[in-house]
Order: C-alpha cells, then sequence, then structure tokens
C-alpha cells in the first residue's frame, strides 16, 4: 500500500509505539502481547493491532510481539534506518537547544550546517559546525543535498527561510516559529508550537479549577 | 457548561484561534467573518462557528466577529487573564532554552524557581532567577504557591520530579521528558515529546518519497 494513505492518527502513534518498546528493551523484556501493549501506552489492543497490521504481519497469534524485531520494524517505517542531512536555521536561544538536543540524541539526524542573520553570531561554533551567513541557506541546501531544515526564527522570517530551503532541495521542514508555513505537498512539514502547547496547558488548569468548584 | 467536558480537540484549536486573531490585530483588521477565518486557519466555517459558540455568543449574524474582542474572549477562555507561577526543573539545553522562551515570552508566565541536581550549576542565574537545589523543589512549590512545573529533566527523572511538583501543590505541568507522566485527574498535564515529532517528521519524508517513485 501507499504510505500516503496513512492517516494522521496513525503518524502520530508509530513513535509512542517506538518509545514505550525502546523502554521494554532496555528493561530486558523479550516479548509483549498487544494486551500488555495497551496497558502500556494506553490505546485499545485492537487499536494496536489494527495500526501494526498496517504494515505487516508483526505479531504472532496467541504468542505476541517479538519486542527487539518490532522495535526495528517500526524504526524501519519511521525512516529512522537511514541518515539525514540537516540543517538548523536560526541559533537564538531555542535554535541552540534545537542543535544541542539533536547532537547529544544522535539518531540519524546529522546537523552539518548552522545559519544565523545576526553578524555577531555568524563564525562562530556550536558542536564544532560553524555558524554561517543566512544568505548562503539556499546555495549550502543545494550544494550538500541537506535533507531538512530546522526552522528557529521569528515568526516574520519563517516563511522565507522556508522558501530558501524549499528552493534549495530539502525534503523536510521541522518548524519552531509560531506561524503555519506554507509549503508544496511534496514537503514534510512538521511544526512544535510551544505558545500554542503552553495556551492549552494553561486552558486545561482553567478547566480542571473550574470543574473543582 | 462545565469547562471539563470541552473535547481534546477543542482544546488543542483555539490556541490556533488565538494565534491568527492576534496576526490580524497586527495588521490592523477590525472584523471577520466565520468564512474569512476558514480560509485563513484552514478550519470549516461551521467548524470555526461552532468551537466559538461553545463558549458563548461572540459573532454577529451577517457581521462576523470583532477581531480585538474575540482575541481578548479567546484569552479569557484560555486563561491568559492571569499570571501563573511557574518554575523550571532542569537547566540543562533545553531546560536554559524553555526558560528564555518563557521569559521572553513574558505572557503571564512567571518563572520564579530553577531548580536542577547538578552542583555545577546550583547558585547560577538565568534572568536574575537563581538556580537552585533540585532536593528543596517540594517545598519551595508549597512555601510560594506555584501553579505551573516545567519538567526538562531526562526520561529517568522525570516521574520523581512530578511526583515532587505535585505533593508541593501545582496546577498543572509542562513534561518535554520523553516519558508519558503519570498524573492525578485534578492536574492539567501537556506533554512536548520532541522525538516523538522528529520521528513524525521522518515518516512523512518517507512516505513522501515512496509517493514519488
Amino acid at each position: 500500500m501507499s504510505r500516503a494513505k496513512v492517516s494522521n492518527a496513525i503518524i502520530r502513534r508509530l513513535p509512542r509505539y517506538r518509545r514505550y518498546l525502546g523502554q521494554l528493551q532496555v528493561k530486558g523484556i523479550k516479548k509483549i502481547s498487544s494486551g500488555e501493549l495497551s496497558e502500556l501506552i494506553g490505546y485499545t489492543a485492537s487499536q494496536i493491532r489494527q495500526d501494526l497490521n498496517t504494515f505487516g504481519e508483526f505479531g504472532q497469534q496467541g504468542y505476541g510481539y517479538e519486542v527487539d524485531k518490532l522495535y526495528k520494524e517500526i524504526n524501519k517505517i519511521l525512516g529512522l534506518d537511514r541518515e539525514y542531512r540537516t540543517v538548523v536555521v536560526g541559533v537564538g536561544n531555542l535554535g541552540q537547544a534545537i542543535t544541542n538536543y539533536t547532537y547529544y540524541y544522535k539518531i540519524g539526524f546529522n546537523i552539518i550546517g548552522l545559519f544565523d542573520k545576526d553578524p555577531e553570531v555568524i563564525g562562530k561554533e556550536i558542536n564544532d559546525v560553524k555558524i554561517m551567513d543566512g544568505n548562503l541557506l539556499e546555495d549550502y541546501v543545494r550544494d550538500n543535498a541537506v535533507d531538512i531544515g530546522i526552522i528557529c526564527v521569528t515568526r516574520d522570517n519563517a516563511q522565507e527561510v522556508a522558501d530558501s530551503l524549499i528552493r534549495g532541495g530539502v525534503k523536510g521542514i521541522w518548524n519552531f516559529a509560531p506561524i503555519d508555513l506554507d509549503v508544496p505537498d511534496d514537503i514534510a512539514l512538521e511544526s512544535v508550537h510551544l505558545s500554542d502547547s503552553l495556551h492549552a496547558l494553561s486552558f486545561m488548569i482553567k478547566s480542571k479549577s473550574e470543574e473543582e468548584e
């Protein structure tokens, strides 16, 4: 089947499966049933079986799943069995943190270039990667076959940066600017809207305190 | 109505409404129809009317919404018309970035305390707030009526930190550790799983490249 048909809901659940399976591996657990996975993750057992069946036959009736094998398979499904050439644009506080996060995290997302427009930081280094002038972004992306651009610039500059990344030929954008970017259908876009998340928290706090009144 | 009944889907949409209305304000736009909002945000006009009707009568038939008024109302609905006493636990790269982000962001989330267990950083300051010993967390939360705890520690320490925050009396937790925390029903929990987000991006890149083959 075409992976393109996989729903957004499954895309959100797959990384969670991976996370829990990773934790099981650390604990040395070798096999697990969909029922046990259900208790752990909080999705129903039938939901889990259905999700995993979308991608192939990973479990055995009456036996369950082999943890190591399923973890590896989910890595493959998620495209984590390869490396991605990655650049970060905007190395203020958040950009630096995301750079360090991705660096220490070390699973295939190799940060090969950093960009900023501030002359004060251009030329400096983070984890041995030099910060370059933002004006060079598009050419750098093209010349170095960059796969992913991480956008950590302000809202006002984010679309322009996205356009440069796309013209340069990236396949995906991880966006931290508080704006919904406009990208063509063939570009993968994942946004982390921290302010939206904080506001959702605020709303939940308010709701729960009203509930108690 | 009890706010507790509001669905998770609406909780996710409300901050987006706020974000777009804020952008309209900056552009000096005074009123907008649900149809225009729909084009901007990407939800259907009837979805938008339904969402906003959940909280009251904000629009006028044939006139639309007053941008300033709706923005203010949504702020109230989201609980952004008050201030929150906030602490950050774990001031490594990500914790520092979130601290700075929240500090510069300046909408009611006041960071009054920072905590870490690393003796090397205890006693230092970020934006004039001193980093304290993590062992003091629970008492500090209790003595200072802290509303929100932001968790930026490692996976292995996150649940313990959450438990301390909850015993101390926080109302909400903003969690950046890659773990699904266990919290009582009366505690608001919002998690930002950066690795899940990155893996979803990786999956989308893979799907889109397979689509093209």
